[in-house]
């Protein structure tokens, strides 16, 4: 049995405005834009893109709905011979401004075909700056209650899946501390929309505390040098290796909304040292080496 | 017949001294560290990062001479099935802190199999923030004169070529203005050889004397944020387009060097509008329509 298409894409819509409200609240400078924009094939989007001079330096929530035929690109991806699809989500990235404040990162899509293929994938990650092991542990457990509460969710697999998509194989790092992960799950589609509904619920509970623990910490110069060289590694992933972002521009999805994702300011600086003992170097130690958290 | 593939790797380990000496006098205020670097299958190579305070904010001249098995990736690439390659490069980059100066890259290549393959590609573009059309008049005409006196080479088609390449599809937009691209010449190697050796040897007065022109031009902070914003767009095409980029960091290569090319400072905002009747609008139109300069 398959969920309501349209009323998964209704929620998923309603959680943007929610989630746009509680961030805006939190920053407390800034609000979220809207721009809504249309796809020549069928379908569109909402791109809510905040910007401010408060904690959050860069957020993005936005939702797409798309259908139509079935893209070359696309095709060249489905076992089926499907000639029209349908797809929904919605996808979130936080870039605080504060070093010590972790970027989040989270989508959450459904997909469908005329030949009966239909499936749900997601996930939602963190990417500290600066390794503070209670944030990512809370994290990882929160999301592991989650999980446990939903008998489609598997945490142990999907923590494994998130460490092995949101990996730089030419860094040999993980892009951050992990989450969850999933893709392509066909099966009891009625309880993933049950799971992903919980999920979504918890997107800001999960996020909002360690963004306000955070986000007041003082940083120095050298720190924030850091955090723009990281936010470096961050552009790598999304340009270089992410396959979702490489699909989207492929098949011409908006670009200013796929690359709403990328940090505001980024630098690359040649082959920096990173000392043993120091805490960037603590960091760089789990990325190369992702644990279990929960 | 072929080149001496050990001169020619003499002749870009030659041209990286030169360059260095010259791009660092010009700068005067820094100087061009020596990072050499092995490959475990065989070769290695030596990358030469400037970093200073000085009119050119990054700016890095690589060579590699590597050989060994056919790495897979490779061996999908190549016609024949050679199973050992030789492969010999120079390429630089120049990232100027003034936005009215454009950022120059360059490139030389030559490549062997032990099953006869054979051949060089190459070529050197300019990618400026603000359009001067004099410069790029001044840079493409004094490439179509290179061009001219060799008959193996190719102004129009290479010209052509480069537009081609340097063009980023998610964008509708080239990278920068041009200039020229040749790969896979396998015919007539020894006097492309000969034409490289001129071309190289041209490259600081092709490009010196524009850096030198606008490197002392006053710029706002308005003028900043759009040079770090098309930085932006360099980094898009070098991480996510260029076939160069993708094919070195998958076949292993240095990740540091492969990306010593990256901006040093980098600005992504949402849809910034660019308005008509601006500078930066002029240059935007140029991207996207390529012109004839010489």
């Amino acid at each position: 049995m398959k969920p309501d298409r349209d009323e998964v894409a209704r929620f998923y819509a309603e959680l943007q405005s929610s989630l746009c409200d509680a961030f805006a609240a939190l920053d407390g400078t800034a609000r979220f834009g809207v721009d809504r924009w249309e796809r020549p094939g069928g379908g569109g989007g909402v791109t809510r893109v905040l910007v401010g001079d408060g904690p959050l330096e860069k957020a993005a929530v936005n939702v797409s709905t798309v259908w139509g035929d079935v893209p070359p690109r696309l095709s060249d991806a489905l076992a089926s011979r499907a000639s029209t699809f349908f797809a929904t989500g919605i996808s979130m990235i936080f870039h605080p401004r504060n070093p010590h404040a972790p970027t989040m990162h989270a989508n959450l899509r459904y997909f469908e075909t005329d030949r009966g293929d239909a499936w749900f994938g997601g996930g939602i990650d963190l990417t500290p700056y600066y390794l503070y092991e209670e944030d990512v542990r809370g994290f990882h457990r929160a999301l592991r209650e989650v999980c446990d509460a939903h008998r489609v969710a598997d945490y142990p697999a999907w923590k494994a899946a998130c460490d092995r998509y949101f990996f730089l194989p030419h860094r040999g790092e993980a892009r951050g501390v992990g989450g969850i992960f999933y893709d392509h799950l066909t099966e009891r589609l009625v309880e993933v929309d049950r799971f992903q509904r919980d999920l979504g619920s918890r997107i800001f509970e999960l996020y909002g505390p360690i963004l306000e623990r955070r986000m007041t910490t003082p940083y120095d110069a050298a720190q924030e040098r850091w955090h723009l060289r990281r936010r470096g590694r961050y552009a790598e992933f999304n340009l270089a290796v992410d396959r979702g972002t490489r699909f989207g521009l492929e098949t011409g999805a908006r670009a200013e909304s796929v690359l709403a994702s990328l940090p505001p300011r980024v630098r690359w600086d040649y082959a920096p040292r990173v000392e043993p003992g120091t805490p960037e170097h603590a960091l760089v130690e789990v990325l190369r080496r992702p644990r279990d958290w929960a």
